[in-house]
């Protein structure tokens, strides 16, 4: 592809991206995607066959994106400062983007859910990944005495994540990062967070 | 109004209450609420002003359906009983409908957050009553003493309500009661609910 052609296939990327975690997939049409990048409807199609084609490329790309986060945010000196540092990383990243658009997957997941198999796969994925890696830390964490080991990892990773995802829904709702903050809170206390 | 008039609005908000849960209110048209109730165009706008206008009367006809839900889900013995009589009714609930739809509100709350205030404003006070409701119910179990004490009632309230949706998001994406099984099973322990 030229330089060029790579620069519209990006820009149509982003500026899909920024729709859909706004309007949703469903709602975005291609005329919002053409009016926000500014490109023809033939550029459009010479790159993607549609805006299903357009919708698994972000998703992609945001997965990508949200993996470096989580390994990013899940470091630190201990595997409990690790999962302290993701939660606190967690209302940052919300409160960076004013809570507006909250959780692409989230959203794509109520959205997909029921009409769209191909996305719903796919965020299936993003789930299953993000649960097996706090599941991860919260092994090693539960292994050094550095919180409750009464309950297995998995179960607490899968209840992290449904607490995070309500409560991006909750901060989302309100413009506010409260929710999402008390939430974390809360966790950190039952968890019984030693680090 | 006629009772042939009470019957076709009646119907109407049927119908669309089932499309707003299964596709969201942002990707229903008054087209598919046509096709839906078999009514006429003329019918239906001498009924309502449109779609936002029948949004607002499903979600409020909805919370009310929701809040007698959470009365009768949340009654027992003891209040703590009555905790756990509400863990399994939300379970059960979302089981009847086959994890198709989700939770109106949550779906609304990631729908209309950044773009229709009137949804989000009605849509809050849902959550909040929500939350009101569970906080009543854990700060009488925690006087009796059928619960954990350390933490104030109105923040394990938010965690449970954030919980139990970001639990129905996941149950709906699998098409499994097994995510929100898991973590209501989770949030139980965590509680250290012992009625």
């Amino acid at each position: 592809m030229t330089k060029k052609g790579e620069q519209t296939r990006t820009k149509i990327l982003d500026e899909s991206a920024r729709l859909f975690v706004r309007k949703g997939i469903g709602a975005t049409t291609v005329n919002d995607i053409l009016k926000a990048t500014g490109t023809t409807k033939g550029n459009l199609y010479f790159h993607f066959t549609g805006k299903d084609e357009i919708g698994l490329e972000v998703l992609k790309r945001e997965k990508q994106a949200f993996m470096n986060f989580l390994d990013t945010a899940l470091g630190g000196e201990t595997p409990g400062q690790g999962l302290n540092n993701f939660f606190k990383a967690a209302v940052e990243k919300h409160r960076r983007q004013d809570f507006v658009g909250g959780c692409l997957f989230g959203n794509t997941a109520l959205e997909a859910s029921d009409t769209s198999p191909d996305f719903a796969t796919f965020v299936v994925s993003v789930f299953e990944d993000w649960i097996t890696k706090i599941t991860r830390k919260i092994d090693q964490t539960q292994q050094l005495g550095q919180m409750r080991r009464d309950i297995p990892a998995r179960n607490l990773a899968e209840m992290v994540v449904a607490t995070i995802e309500g409560g991006i829904m909750q901060a989302r709702l309100l413009k506010s990062e409260q929710p999402l903050q008390h939430s974390i809170g809360t966790l950190q206390k039952v968890l019984e967070l030693k680090a």
